[in-house]
């Protein structure tokens, strides 16, 4: 029952899911009029009946609380119980990071869980973290993210030795906020990988595989990526209608123009990855279309073959063995 | 000597600004060899010597306290002294804020002035502030920034009752970090034109007239804005070159593109203003073109003639009076 378009779109998504993939089994939960005729009709589907809805405008950790048959906290439920291994939904974000929080539970010596995405830079595929689950931070908890992304793009994207970039209001190491001072500090001794503050406007560039911030700036930063780029191809359908030549021009190049929107294309990814949980846990977006939920679910398939979960608590284990 | 492309395209901009408004007259600052030969050979410009120059990578502070004598300090002592009316420079931007708190001093009231811009947005010009000005913020100083920014609006574009809201991570009041939030709880009391919280996508759509921000969030945001749009250009740019039909289509629509970049162009406005400072204080990009020093030179001369200094000193000396 998640997202914007639900349930048609997600049943539509996982359909395109099961036939991308042969070796994907879905355990589909939601409403018993909805999941079992679904199941019926199509194999390597499992109906898992949740009778309740968490909609986005509640509160989320209450609803978790409250909703112990929603489709979110059943979903988690059976990552918790091992009955899956990896969970997705376009639901509420904030009922998914405190379902995956409080059911799944966090991997052990990881404070915070973070939320990521891949983002379209000109350059190369570029990990943005934390975009939304942590609004208030400490400095840690920012390096922790950063050494999670590390695992992330070394197991999913095979990038052997992604550089690590903190979002700053200025390259030198003096310039920041005074939080944005104490995180730079911290990574310069705790994240090998870290090679230095970078601005807003050098995310899209792709100078750095992973970029890392705190989830109300990196949340604030992702939406206005997503609405810039929005509001330019409004401009842009302006220009092409305004005149006969314009309309002719938007004719002839319209199929690079759908390559290109293709390209910024959020849904191409499918979904954020919440790192740091004892499970693989995608979050969808509310407007995911058929495409994103396929996506999603393999983004989610992928990462439990690339075992990036086991890859960060083996991260964080070695890690706490040292402080001890 | 302000910008990377200086002098040659300050002198343009100056020579341009004084064509386009026949009744300001300019106090060009800097070097001898520079300035004086300029004021030979134009009417209504004096030379002003400044020997001293601050670059780009100086601590600001410190840079402004030792260099007495460079052009950004010496302008700013033109302000202080009534000399002249207000300031513009493409030169570092951490130093004109320096200089402009240093030494013209801050409206009686005003606990912290804020860099805005006034933003292309789709449906009407933004007013985005503080994008840079204070990386550390107290909820207050927020609500000043907002009664700042009405000011501006209401002389400069003419808004009368101009809606302001809050840069946050959801719309509900309860979302965001716990700065967001008590800045939100305070804006609700203080600020009659207040409308709510705004997400990163809002801005460029253009719902509120006014979106205001920590100064660290404001930068990150308005470089990620000037970025994404840089960057949508460039996968543009190889749409247009990538077939033979392209080409003709880029031909076709190269005029409106020219258009559109000019729309986003941030040049157009000219720099920011920096309100809250006992003088109309201009900041220019430090890649201003000929263009954006002339309109530069002209927000200033127009700040000046609509009395923004003196309305945002009334706004604050009738705030101080109900506070007594």
């Amino acid at each position: 029952m998640g997202g914007d378009n639900a349930p048609d779109v997600v049943l539509d998504g996982v359909a395109q899911a099961l036939d991308a993939d042969s070796s994907i089994s879905i355990l589909l939960c939601g409403p018993e009029q909805i999941v079992v005729p679904f199941a019926l009709n199509h194999s390597r589907v499992e109906a898992v009946i949740a009778s309740e809805v968490i909609s986005m405008d509640e509160h989320p950790a209450e609803a978790v609380r409250q909703k112990k048959d929603s489709s979110i906290v059943v979903g988690c439920q059976m990552v918790k119980d091992k009955r899956a291994q990896g969970f997705f939904s376009a639901g509420s974000t904030g009922a998914c990071l405190a379902a995956a929080t409080l059911v799944i539970g966090r991997i052990k010596g990881v404070k915070r869980p973070a939320l990521g995405v891949i983002l379209p830079a000109i350059k190369r595929p570029v990990f943005f973290t934390d975009v939304g689950a942590n609004a208030d931070c400490k400095p840690e908890y920012l390096v922790q993210f950063a050494k999670m992304a590390v695992v992330y793009m070394q197991n999913i994207l095979n990038v052997e030795n992604p550089s690590v970039s903190l979002l700053n209001i200025g390259e030198e190491d003096t310039k920041g906020s005074q939080f944005a001072q104490e995180v730079h500090a911290l990574m310069r001794t705790s994240v090998p990988q870290f090679a230095g503050n970078c601005e807003g406007g050098d995310i899209l560039e792709g100078e750095f595989d992973i970029v890392v911030t705190d989830g109300f700036t990196g949340n604030v930063c992702l939406k206005t990526i997503e609405g810039t780029s929005k509001v330019l191809f409004k401009y842009l359908k302006r220009v092409f209608v305004s005149t006969l030549f314009t309309k002719i021009a938007a004719a002839l190049v319209m199929g690079g123009l759908k390559n290109l929107k293709n390209t910024l294309n959020p849904d191409k990814y499918g979904g954020s990855p919440l790192l740091g949980i004892n499970g693989v846990c995608i979050v969808g977006h509310g407007s995911s279309n058929a495409e994103a939920i396929k996506n999603g679910i393999l983004a989610g398939a992928h990462q439990v073959r690339a075992h990036v979960c086991e890859q960060i608590t083996a991260a964080f284990s070695s890690e706490s063995q040292k402080e001890v």
